[in-house]
């Protein structure tokens, strides 16, 4: 794209308020506030009991700026859900990247034990836990919604990771058969009971708590796919 | 309590409508066709979309009928969480029978594959995963309807499995320093990744699918916590 064709468009034919650019400071600004507040608004009273008038006022936006970013919730909605998968896609790139040639028989148990406690501290976080409440409570309005942030965060997780161990069976660093299933395996080990747990109850763990289920989660899958070669039980 | 004191009390001051006994089979059948036309309707439209009368309706009662045996919605809502809470403290009272004398060196693995068949079948049916859904769609109105549900069904059941898993390990059959965490470890290895996916898809896994990832949540088990005297990994 030229110089000359990024600037501000014209007003365009149907475009009622043609605004700045996307990239515009001030456009991310005024989006991410909005985004911030519908996030907030929705995760402390629902979707439903939540306006754009009440979003507009807690952003500190005119409700004309408001629609002019964001046409209406459900907009917002989806943008808070695409977020999440976007930082789910950003985690699992890092994860293909650290599962590469680096890791060594000699640094194995420690990349799985750093990587079970970012997985632990990222899926736990109360965001996120309030998120997958709010997709589960809304499903009946959005079932699309949930279903995708399945596949586009804890299934793009589990993907890569799978994808990971599969390169250290190549080598021998782990014995895998079913890398999908050991992958599943290491993430629910690692997150599955406070995970649970917090989507009843609606409390986050402690991050002490969490911890410790990552380090126990890894011992436990170390014991099953680990060759014995790259440290066994920790005493 | 004796026999006379059970027969049907005379019309109680302040009960407007005295009915028959609790236990007469009119009124089993009266109460479980109410809770059984509420909890499908809450599942599929939700508990604010379903009002007594549709429920009155649904399950072929007056609305005289129905009041006189369940004050509100609320009442209703309650009846049925509860009687999931006791299906899991039956299983968790059946779970602590079989972990008992009659597991040895030799029916060990078969026991707990058993046990991790029924848990995943109990866990991931459709009714539980539709129940879950339900409560945290309504946790905003019933906060304390998911915690008491966790702390009695899923939490009710980790506790017997513990207990069950310390009395193996006294006897040497299992290797477990933290029977809590060993029991937490067992459940979310066998339902962690079809429950999560699940509660966030809205679909419970086949029943196939549910018993493979059972029967591979026990070989991971078994590799930790197993004393290599009980059968190693199966070929």
């Amino acid at each position: 794209m030229s110089a000359i064709s990024r600037r501000p468009p014209r007003r365009r034919a149907g475009a009622q308020f043609s605004g700045p650019r996307p990239d515009d400071p001030r456009v991310v600004r005024t989006r991410a506030a909005a985004v911030e507040a519908a996030r907030s608004l929705f995760l402390r009273q629902g979707y439903v009991g939540t306006t754009m008038d009440d979003i507009a006022a807690a952003a500190g936006l005119t409700k004309r700026t408001l629609y002019n970013n964001y046409a209406d919730k459900d907009a917002l909605f989806t943008q808070i859900v695409g977020d999440v998968s976007d930082f789910a896609k950003r985690f699992a790139r890092e994860l293909s990247d650290e599962f590469g040639a680096q890791v060594s028989v000699a640094n194995l148990r420690a990349a799985l034990d750093e990587f079970a406690r970012r997985l632990a501290l990222a899926v736990l976080r109360p965001e996120v836990i309030a998120l997958r409440r709010l997709l589960i409570a809304e499903a009946r309005t959005f079932p699309a919604l949930a279903r995708d942030y399945y596949e586009s965060a804890p299934g793009q997780v589990i993907d890569a990771v799978a994808k990971g161990f599969a390169r250290l069976a190549k080598r021998n660093l782990l014995h895998v058969g079913d890398p999908r299933r050991a992958a599943a395996q290491f993430a629910y080990l690692v997150v599955g009971e406070p995970l649970d747990r917090a989507m009843l109850t609606g409390v986050a763990p402690a991050s002490d708590d969490a911890l410790a289920w990552a380090r126990e989660g890894v011992e436990t899958f170390m014991a099953r796919y680990g060759t014995g070669r790259a440290g066994g039980r920790r005493r």
